[in-house]
């Protein structure tokens, strides 16, 4: 697509070229935190932005690897900052994603043990899929004198803020039998806080599981595959082609683009720079070459006046 | 010196010829957790290896990177399991390895923040290395309210059974400062408990603050040679071609001896088996050949024939 306009990867786009890809495109994929909202502050104009699109008849999905809220929350959120017309089935989380993966893709028979978040938890208890209570209220427990569910068939990490070493060592020990899955909802390293503070993400615990149990991860998260066929499995005929996946991290949003053949575009609200994707455009590393996205945007709100011109163009 | 002997690496040795070691060399380096012990149980006839080994006027260190305890608590434990005769000066811990390394080598200036055992953070306060004192335990702590300290030089991981979310994310956020040292005890990935369950060990700590950090540790214990620096430092004239190397773990045992010039020998009473020594040395990768042990025994009381013979020899 970047190459019938004549662009190079990682092209700052303005109006008319945006107004270009809006009237190429059918199906809109965001990344929300960067992209959407900083915590709880939208950014400026993207829920107009949003409504637009619907307005004009486009699919719009949000993808995210935020596991911590299952997917009611979302709602809630949207509504609450201004979005006022997104729904239930337009919200695609590493946590719903994890959930249909245990249900639907692997039919997991047994229990999962959850070292994440509770809303993780009540996401695979919504979908049907059995968890392992957490009873780590005793303070007196240990790995060597606590008990271990008998019948867990799978690990499944995410980001955790209630992490401790118990539940980092039940996992290694039920990652001992070769029979049981090794999931991670994603592979995020740390997300930005104010004032200069991060956030370790569940790619740093899915990282010590790793370690602590010689096995490797199946990540369900961008940069993925999986979350874009679970995508297109609740939406008929989706055409890669005629998709742009919208997101702030290259590593994540821009690979998962690149993985599933879409069309990518960078805003620059969130945690990759412009200059980290030229690094990689210039790279001699042809791996590199997959971070680059097509398109680059100051912020999503560059999308409105493209849907000014339209609008005046209809009139 | 294993050719001195016309064996090749991996060789299972008995009487004769590890009589031939004991008069061959003259230092005698000692893994703990496998090789001298098993938690509280000492390995059969390990104690009169050891004071045979002192009584025969041989240099003997215990080189481990079990950090959990401070070196006194090793001679206690020495004197408790049958040991009598081993000093302070003997003992090679890592969280000892780690306060002269702060201490010492990088001399660092301000103060650390210790993600380990409270073992770990008496070693550096009895070096006379500063610790940020832990103060977690107000509930509603998290990293978003969290004070952080502003005078952290320096992380040190370690292997940490109160390992909470708090704590990770309190050192991935020091490790924003690119002045910040980050160093582990060690890189063991997990240790062995009893009925098949097993202990993450700091290297699945330091993997996580790793990723949440996008730094890379220096690690301290072995296979680093830096705990071979500190023994060479306190005892005058070590001769790496007059040490011996004896641990239960080809990946950081026979790794280090490879990687001081040391030879090595692999006992079989811990975490490798000799099959996988074996695979070692078939490999094609000339990587894996530095974990090849020059000697395997059973047990290390296997050296107890060889001092009958040498005391028979005496008389």
């Amino acid at each position: 697509m970047a190459g019938a306009f004549g662009f190079k990867g990682c092209q700052k786009i303005r109006g008319p070229q945006i107004r270009g890809l809006l009237e190429a495109k059918d199906f809109f994929l965001f990344d929300c935190d960067g992209v959407i909202w900083h915590g709880e502050n939208a950014i400026t104009g993207a829920a107009k932005v949003v409504s637009s699109l619907i307005r004009h008849g486009k699919n719009v999905v949000f993808v995210t690897n935020n596991c911590t809220r299952p997917r009611e929350n979302y709602v809630h959120k949207f509504s609450r900052l201004g979005f006022t017309d997104v729904m239930l089935d337009q919200i695609f989380s590493s946590s719903y994603c994890s959930a249909l993966y245990l249900r639907d893709f692997v039919k997991v028979h047994g229990r999962v043990f959850v070292m994440g978040c509770e809303g993780l938890r009540r996401e695979l208890l919504e979908a049907g899929v059995p968890c392992v209570e957490e009873a780590d209220d005793d303070p007196d427990a240990t790995i060597y004198n606590c008990t271990l569910a008998p019948d867990v068939k799978a690990v499944l990490v995410g980001h955790d803020d209630k992490l401790t070493f118990l539940k980092l060592a039940k996992a290694s020990c039920y990652l001992r039998d070769p029979e049981c899955l090794f999931l991670a909802t994603d592979n995020d390293p740390w997300h930005p806080l104010s004032g200069g503070r991060i956030l370790p993400g569940s790619g740093s615990l899915t990282a010590a599981l790793e370690v602590a149990s010689g096995r490797k991860a199946t990540v369900i998260g961008k940069p993925s595959r999986f979350m874009f066929e679970c995508i297109s499995s609740q939406f008929r005929g989706v055409d890669p082609s005629q998709c742009l996946m919208v997101g702030d991290r290259l590593e994540t949003d821009m690979l998962f683009g690149s993985n599933c053949g879409l069309d990518t575009m960078l805003t620059l609200t969130g945690v990759s720079q412009f200059e980290e994707a030229q690094g990689y455009r210039n790279s001699d590393l042809s791996t590199n070459h997959s971070f680059v996205p097509d398109y680059v945007v100051d912020t999503i709100a560059d999308f409105l006046p493209a849907f000014e011109e339209l609008e005046e163009q209809c009139d």
